[in-house]
């Protein structure tokens, strides 16, 4: 696969996140032609230079890189159905949401064909693409990310994750547990603030910095989980049974919700049970290692 | 109550906790009375300059200041009643865990007797008493607090919270719920990326970046809350939970386990049953303030 300094570029899918790379490519002073099942949807792109295939198949031999995002993987497979025959030695990128598995099975699929696949996770709302804040990540082949590095640039901040195409779709779902594991705790700290009346704003600098200071040591508990070595210099999984048992009962006397309360304390009585009381909060990973198997 | 610029200070209980409190005020050049029920533990403290009062009684009366941090309620009011009578016109500070009920029958209890009360908690582990990083959050009277501080100073960060005296129990299961949710979070996705071969190392960067930059949203997440408007000007709950689908099926299918996905998308789908869909995250806020319906 040849590498070109402004190559032309294909976006299959005009929803708001299709409409969005296009615009950022058009913007970068790219070729861009633009596939939809619905063509209403490529109007404003037109009048911005745009080109409009009048199938996925034409859409596809009209660029060297093609940029796919749509609803799901059914409606992927069926626009590419047809295209099966044109994808040798082009790029295929990949960012329609979807799980490792998917990705890898379209991998397999375009590798067959003779394509260089690149599965991708966007990061990122509609309105920041195109921006160093729109994150995305990318996994597949290495050479084949650096060859449309332009392209991939002009997206937002293009992150390789690595080879194995499942890469891209693990990482999205674990950041989002992450965002939303913030933001539930953080509503559960709202709530039961606001029993005593004090206001959301009043609260959050201080969970704000909790979550950072938290954040800070994630690092330092990575390597235990690595090396699979608990010691426990601030406090036990003991002691942080009986921190929870506080949390849970506080909220249930204030009539506060205490699911995810009871939920960490299960995690973390589940591990005492197995003989891990006193080792450090991260050891818990071996509770996230399998299906629970009490639900 | 007077102000004295280096008082005398009573700590009962002698706990790692209480030791490393009445070590740092001893380093901060007060003379400080302790008592312990087993005074054996009071004994590295006496060999640096402290005092060992031979009773509760006594050693309340030694010092207008008395700071408490034993096991739990139950110990304290065990420890105080024979005290009832000296209590008069001083300063203590109750530093044991407890729920914000528990406090303010304690504030309540000593204020009928004539003493101020201040309620605390710390956020922190004993080896960081006496530096900064240990943050002591404080509520009930300002008076009181701004009256000793020299006192507080010297224990770590020290942060009035209000006069409420439940606030600083409330702030401490606030702020675990915080830290509690990050590392959940966290190890939701250490083991999802465990199943591609990926260390925690390797991963955690990221989850960190993804932390700290949800944090980044809360303050004006805050601001939604309470105005009770939640404009959906990032990502709608509907669309929230298509990507808690795709955690909870990812989760399933590659045997990690799924209760925490799970949690975060029955949350999500009783608000969209609420008639919350078009909304932005903060409106599950609802969710948090009531007794679950389902459990």
């Amino acid at each position: 696969m040849a590498s070109q300094t402004n190559p032309d570029v294909t976006i299959i899918g005009l929803g708001l996140m299709g409409r969005a790379l296009a615009g950022a490519l058009l913007k970068a002073g790219h070729q861009v032609t633009v596939w939809n099942r619905t063509a209403a949807k490529a109007e404003e792109l037109l009048a911005q230079g745009a080109l409009l295939a009048d199938s996925a198949n034409s859409a596809v031999t009209a660029s060297p890189v093609t940029i796919t995002c749509v609803a799901d993987y059914p409606s992927l497979q069926q626009a590419f159905a047809p295209v099966s025959d044109e994808l040798d030695g082009r790029l295929l990128v990949n960012l329609t949401s979807g799980d490792s598995a998917q990705a890898r099975d379209m991998a397999r699929w375009t590798e067959q064909r003779g394509a260089h696949y690149l599965d991708g996770a966007i990061m990122a709302v509609p309105p920041t693409i195109g921006t160093a804040d729109a994150v995305i990540l990318l996994s597949g082949s290495k050479t084949a990310f650096d060859s449309q590095r332009s392209v991939l640039d002009a997206l937002g901040t293009a992150t390789h994750l690595g080879a194995d195409h499942g890469l891209s779709a693990l990482y999205d779902v674990a950041g989002l547990s992450m965002m939303w594991g913030v933001l539930n705790a953080w509503l559960q700290g709202v709530a039961l603030l606001a029993t005593a009346g004090i206001d959301a704003s009043t609260y959050t600098p201080f969970a704000v910095q909790m979550a950072q200071g938290t954040a800070g040591w994630l690092e330092g508990y990575a390597d235990q989980v690595d090396s699979g070595t608990y010691p426990p210099d601030d406090a036990t999984l003991a002691t942080h049974a009986g921190g929870m048992a506080h949390l849970v009962e506080e909220s249930e006397r204030l009539g506060v919700n205490a699911e995810l309360p009871r939920l960490f304390k299960s995690l973390v009585d589940r591990a005492i049970t197995a003989g891990q009381a006193g080792k450090s909060y991260p050891a818990l990973v071996e509770q996230f290692n399998q299906e629970s198997r009490t639900s």
